[in-house]
């Protein structure tokens, strides 16, 4: 994991020397801010580790490309959380909350035209290709989000139509920066794009992991309230798929769980865990898991690198989804 | 102005194909919305007639250029409806209005993407030269806007202060469009550079005239309710000029009048009327706007390509001045 500190401080020396004005204060003050929280960087860290899997010295040439996919992330950050109207984000007061939605409107709005900042000081012959994946990955961003939000006003949720969409919302971001990394690095478009869908079917494995941690997990090393997504009605894997399974009969009794609060019944949580146990629900969620966390594997073992070269990828791929080898 | 009309049907054909996808509805029919209801569509004719300047046979390869000026002001409009609470726009319901301000924000960004969309089309040896004014650009507007939100917050704003504000909100976009055509067309940098200032300068004299026109404007031609920025307390030419100039004791007056609506003072525009009157304040914004005007007309001059070439922007010019020659 050496590399990867090496990593994580070239970053931040490059993020600490990107130019962001004084004034409009309440323009750039909240992007300082965001900035600020920082959060794992996991991002900016797969495209320098996307570029050093093909080429060493490509690294400090993948500065502004890892600091155009954590300004692309931090800006949807900004807006996602004033859509979820949430009140805070990584333990601190969101954007929207500190100042107001039209400030986090508009300083989200600057921040993506920072990321695209960025992009401009790549290597000019690669600018074309980086631009190209960049603006097919936010949109596809966007469009994540969109179903998100419009899931949460459905009854029903395909399994199909849950995994694309956090697909498109959280998984194709890793996959673009990987592959950013790997084209400032000079890599073919073969290699490429095994990278990209070792990132991408890795992120799905990872938040497919994060549902049923959520249930699952413990709680001590979680870090969050176990069954939150199911006080919440959120929609997860588990919950998809138990929608898909759920007998006539029991669908009765999960109608009723849905329109219940932790006051309106106190064993909501342990009362859902029941159903899911019923149908064998952690297993089909677990196999669904391991299924994309085995294609992402397979992908970055087809790239035609040495298997050296692959290590930190594999290590950190380890790392997220907590195997042990 | 045949040839106005060309470009405006070549812009319209290219438009047509620029592929909005069906689904997620709610992140692109909202988009598909705010273009439709169309405007004048000033500014991708800018670009047009930019690439037309120095290069008839370039016109063509600008037009992604000129779609991703016109998604970048659509983008802007979305989301300065938002900030402002504007119920209508053209006549029409604000998409936050239509849909809700969620959809709003996220149907933004994903138009924002969708200009830098255009300009991965655009040549491929002109890519990094026309993103770098187009970043710098569009962070200048989010400014510009910043600014103008600031100062409805502030009794006092100086006149420098405004045009600086309405330079970056809405006039750099003007002269950024029109340097597009011309980095498309292969112009010099010095001749760029000229008509960026061309555009910028004509901007801000286009939004003077706008102010003037808003109290002294004819209400048949103008289309507008007279006096309505002076209802509204709205920050304008006139305004910042009086409020330097107003002697202690009229600023008593003054003070008074913006804290009158038309219901507890029914003569609160022509009273203003009186004050501006008093100070020669309509002459001396008159002599800005003129200023402003001769700086566009001189850049236009300099620029060394034969004058037969400049008419359509110096008749372009007369149009939007509301000039006879």
């Amino acid at each position: 994991m050496f590399q990867e500190l090496v990593h994580a401080k070239a970053f931040q020396n490059y993020l600490e020397k990107v130019d962001f004005p004084q004034k409009p204060q309440h323009l750039y003050d909240p992007i300082r801010y965001i900035l600020s929280l920082s959060g794992k960087r996991i991002r900016p860290l797969l495209v320098l580790m996307g570029a050093e899997l093909f080429d060493d010295s490509a690294i400090k040439q993948a500065l502004p490309a890892s600091a155009a996919i954590e300004f692309f992330h931090n800006f949807s950050l900004i807006h996602d959380d004033i859509m979820d109207v949430a009140p805070l984000r990584r333990g601190k007061p969101t954007v929207h909350q500190k100042w107001n939605d039209n400030v986090a409107i508009l300083s989200g709005d600057a921040l993506l035209i920072k990321a695209y900042q960025e992009l401009s000081k790549c290597p000019t012959d690669k600018i074309s290709a980086l631009l190209r994946l960049f603006n097919a990955t936010s949109l596809e961003v966007c469009e994540g989000q969109q179903y998100d939000m419009d899931f949460e006003e459905r009854a029903q949720v395909s399994e199909i139509a849950y995994i694309d969409m956090i697909r498109l919302k959280t998984s194709v971001l890793l996959g673009c920066a990987l592959q950013m990394g790997a084209i400032v690095a000079g890599a073919d478009e073969r290699s490429q794009a095994l990278l990209y869908d070792f990132g991408v079917n890795l992120g799905i494995a990872f938040q497919l992991q994060d549902d049923i941690l959520d249930v699952y997990g413990n709680p001590q090393s979680f870090g969050k309230q176990v069954g939150g997504d199911i006080l919440s009605n959120k929609k997860t894997i588990l919950f998809v798929k138990l929608q898909e399974l759920v007998s006539p009969a029991d669908q009765e009794e999960l109608t009723y769980l849905l329109r219940q609060t932790i006051d309106t019944e106190p064993n909501k949580v342990e009362k859902m865990m029941d159903l899911y146990a019923k149908y064998d629900i952690r297993t089909l969620a677990i196999y669904q898991k391991e299924k994309f966390t085995t294609i992402a594997y397979e992908k970055l073992i087809e790239i035609q690198v040495e298997t050296d070269k692959k290590q930190a990828l594999f290590s950190l791929a380890d790392a997220l989804m907590h195997r042990v080898r």
